[in-house]
This record gives structure tokens, sequence and C-alpha cells, in this order.
């Protein structure tokens, strides 16, 4: 058996922060992907909160999460304008200070060398909660922080994908989830109890069923999803002689 | 004064159901149609939660967000295979029981009159908490439902959003808040500062400040967001004298 796999996986949730989410006005897209990083690394997603620019809606949404999962990511919110209450509701939510950080003002001088420049706004970027490590920025130098299992990461798609790169190679991985995509070319409906029961027969193989409109026909796609691959080759045989059996079958 | 503008909002949430969106391998566009219908009738979105197809994990976001929300929408997990979840999920939050639904078993049957068709997995789909009213699917019939305040879609995007159109009369709604966006033609640190003094002195005006790049350069728009119209066409009118004076100002 691979090493690991029957280990308790390593569980991650995601906090998105931000107004401009929650109006629809931005289209949240860093949540996809950190869930595709996550899956890759063989880190399991467990749950993703999007809520506004509100210190005790964050404090309260990071205090759930971070107690329940091996790490949290936040996007947004660190920015230098008066909107961005991510770096004090985290130290709020962990219960300690925070104050302009040597090491990251050091950052934001090389980026800004004119002081006129590094104005009170800019310093802004530079308050990271006691305790906390610094999170590279090599797009924009302002740093994003990790404070225990905690990542906060800048919003803008570009930062937070490049910080996210330099955060993975810190992370306690798993054995990544296999999984293997099925084309029914069936309604879900005329499969849905032959598949409960291959799902029943096949435990440590998670089965899900996807519908999808192609030309205005419904059609299914089956995703087998698991650590064991010589469960997930079972069941993928399994479920593919179902379907040859269902289309041999009279109509 | 505009009707109804200094009453408290009606607020909502919006809870996404499916191991698919946490893995990376779909992306939930639902959630950014939801908020942009709820912008535009004047409820404010104050959460999306997205959790895995697991009863557990769907009872306790589903009443945790219930309790502090004039409505929930949830969407994804009502068809008809063993991953669908949502019914019995929210049955369970209720309290309530659960079983095929008369009226529903009739909506199907008008879509599968063959009575070897309408099979065990698709009468699934019929399976409805006790005091529920029905959705209608003008897609393929397969029934939503709303119990209390608490609104079950499907989470096909072309169904949810037929769901949605029937859902939108039987709300309460607010007043719209009205936005301005405007183009700082400056990089947020530039203008942190004196954004925030024209913040605080128009509270009952929300700015936001989002950055984005183009042609390589980091520029930023404002987005101004209020329930009053004057208050918005006050708070423009600062910031945009605000911007031209830093035009204006020597580099």
């Amino acid at each position: 058996m691979p090493q690991g796999q029957d280990e308790a996986p390593v569980t991650a949730a995601i906090l998105v922060i931000g107004d401009e989410i929650l109006s629809g006005r931005t289209k949240d897209t860093n949540s996809g992907h950190i869930a595709e990083t996550m899956t890759a690394i063989g880190i399991d997603l467990t749950e993703i909160r999007v809520v506004s620019d509100v210190e005790e809606a964050i404090v309260e949404a990071l205090n759930a999460l971070r107690a329940r999962n091996a790490y949290v990511f936040t996007t947004g919110g660190i920015g230098p304008t008066h909107d961005d209450k991510t770096a004090d509701a985290v130290a709020a939510a962990f219960g300690v200070g925070i104050d302009h950080d040597p090491r990251a003002v050091a950052m934001l001088r090389e980026r800004f060398p004119n002081p006129g420049d590094l104005n009170e706004g800019r310093l802004r970027m530079a308050r990271i909660p006691f305790g906390a490590d610094l999170i590279d920025n090599p797009v924009s130098k302002a740093p994003g922080f990790r404070l225990e299992n905690v990542f906060v990461m800048a919003g803008v798609p570009s930062i937070m994908k490049a910080m996210l790169q330099t955060i993975v190679p810190q992370l306690r991985t798993g054995v990544p989830v296999a999984s293997v995509t099925l084309r029914a070319d069936a309604k879900e409906g005329d499969i849905a109890v032959p598949l409960r029961d291959v799902q029943n027969a096949h435990p440590r193989v998670t089965i899900g069923s996807y519908p999808f409109t192609e030309g205005g026909r419904f059609n299914t796609n089956l995703v087998l999803r698991s650590r064991d691959p010589a469960a997930l080759a079972d069941a993928k045989a399994v479920v593919e002689a179902m379907l040859t059996n269902m289309r041999a079958a009279p109509a």
C-alpha cells in the first residue's frame, strides 16, 4: 500500500475576504486556484467561506476554520486602504498585538526607496501581527504572513498565486487523491440505482455524478476518487461494466 | 428620503454544496449570479459558504446561516444519485421528516410518463422535507423547495437561474444599494490616506478600493456604495475633487 494512505488526511479551508465578492462585482477565482493546488498535493479542502470587510465577521470565520483544519488560507484585505482589515482581524482572532514590522518595512522600502512614496498608507501594509512569519510577494513586495496555521495572502490573483507558490513547500502534504472521469452517455436518473450499488460496494472510492448538457441533451460525468489506486482501478472497471451493460440492455 | 433607506437591510447567505467545487474540478458560478441578483434587488449578501456532500457539514452550515440571515439560498445536491444529500440534510437541520411528495412525484411524472423511466433513482428527486413549498423547475421538472427562510435549488447553472427567477418575487426586498465606480488613475498607496479621510467624513457611503493592473502598471478602481443617493453624490464629488487635486500636485 502506498505510504500514508490510511493516515488521516491533511485538511484546509479558504477564507475569502471582501465586499466586492459578496456584491457580485468581482468574481472570486482565487478559491478555484487554491482548490486545484490543494487537490494536486493531497490536501483535502473542507470548506470555503466568503465574508465581508468587517472585522467581527473575519474574526469569527477565521476562528471557526482554524480550529478544525490543519491550514487556513485567506485572500484579500491586506492592501494600503481603509477597507483592508484582514491583518487587524487576524491579530484580534489570535489575541496578539499588531504593529509595523521592520522586516516588512524593509521590503516596502526596497520598492519605494523615495521616502515620500513610502507614505502612511503604504506603511499600513507593513502592519503584521506579532509572531507572524512573512510571505514574500515577488510581484509588488508588500508581504503576506503566516501565523500558526493561517496563511494570509493578497486578493489580487497574480499576487495570490505567487504567494501560494512560496507557501506550498511549507505544507505537510498528503497522498494525492487520484481521480478518473467516465462519461456515462446516459442521464443521471437512468444510472442512479446501479451506481449507488457500486458506491456501496466500494467504500474506499468516492463516486460523484455530475450532469451536464450537450446539444440540449442531458449527459453525466462520473468522477471516481480515491487515495487507493487498486480500489480506484477496481471501481472503475465495475462502473465501466455497468455502463456497457446498460447500453446493451433493450431500450 | 427614499422609503425604507434607514430600515435594517434584508440579509441573505449562500450555501454551495458539493465536493466538485472543493476539489477545484468545477468552478462555482452560481454564487456570483445570486450575488448580482441580490444586489439588484437591495438584499445584502452577508456570507457564502461552500461545503462538501456530507450531511453533518450541510446541517451545521445551514443552521448557522439560517439563524442569522433573512434568507439562505442553497445550490447543489438535489439530483437522483447517491451523492445528492441536500434534501435529507435540510430535513435534518429543521428536525422534520422527509418522504416522497405527491406534488413533486406529479411533476416528475409529467416529464417521465413511462413508469419504467420514473425509477427509484428519479423518485429520489421527489423526496421533500415535510412542510416545504416546491420551487418550479422549468428546465427538467425535478423541483427545488422552500422551507421557512431556506431556498433549495439545483446546482446545474441553467436550472439554478430558472429557479432563482421564480423565487425573487417571493422575497422581501430592500432599497438597492446604488454604486459609482471611479477610475483613480493612481496606485492605491498614493491615495490611501486622503481616501480614508473621505470615508471617515461620509459614514453613509462605503468606499471600496480595488487595485488592478493594466499594461503591467497598477491602477485602482474606487467603488462608492450607498442606499442614500444624496450622500452618494456628495461623496462622489469629494472623491473626484481629491483625484483632481492629486493629479494637479507636483510629482
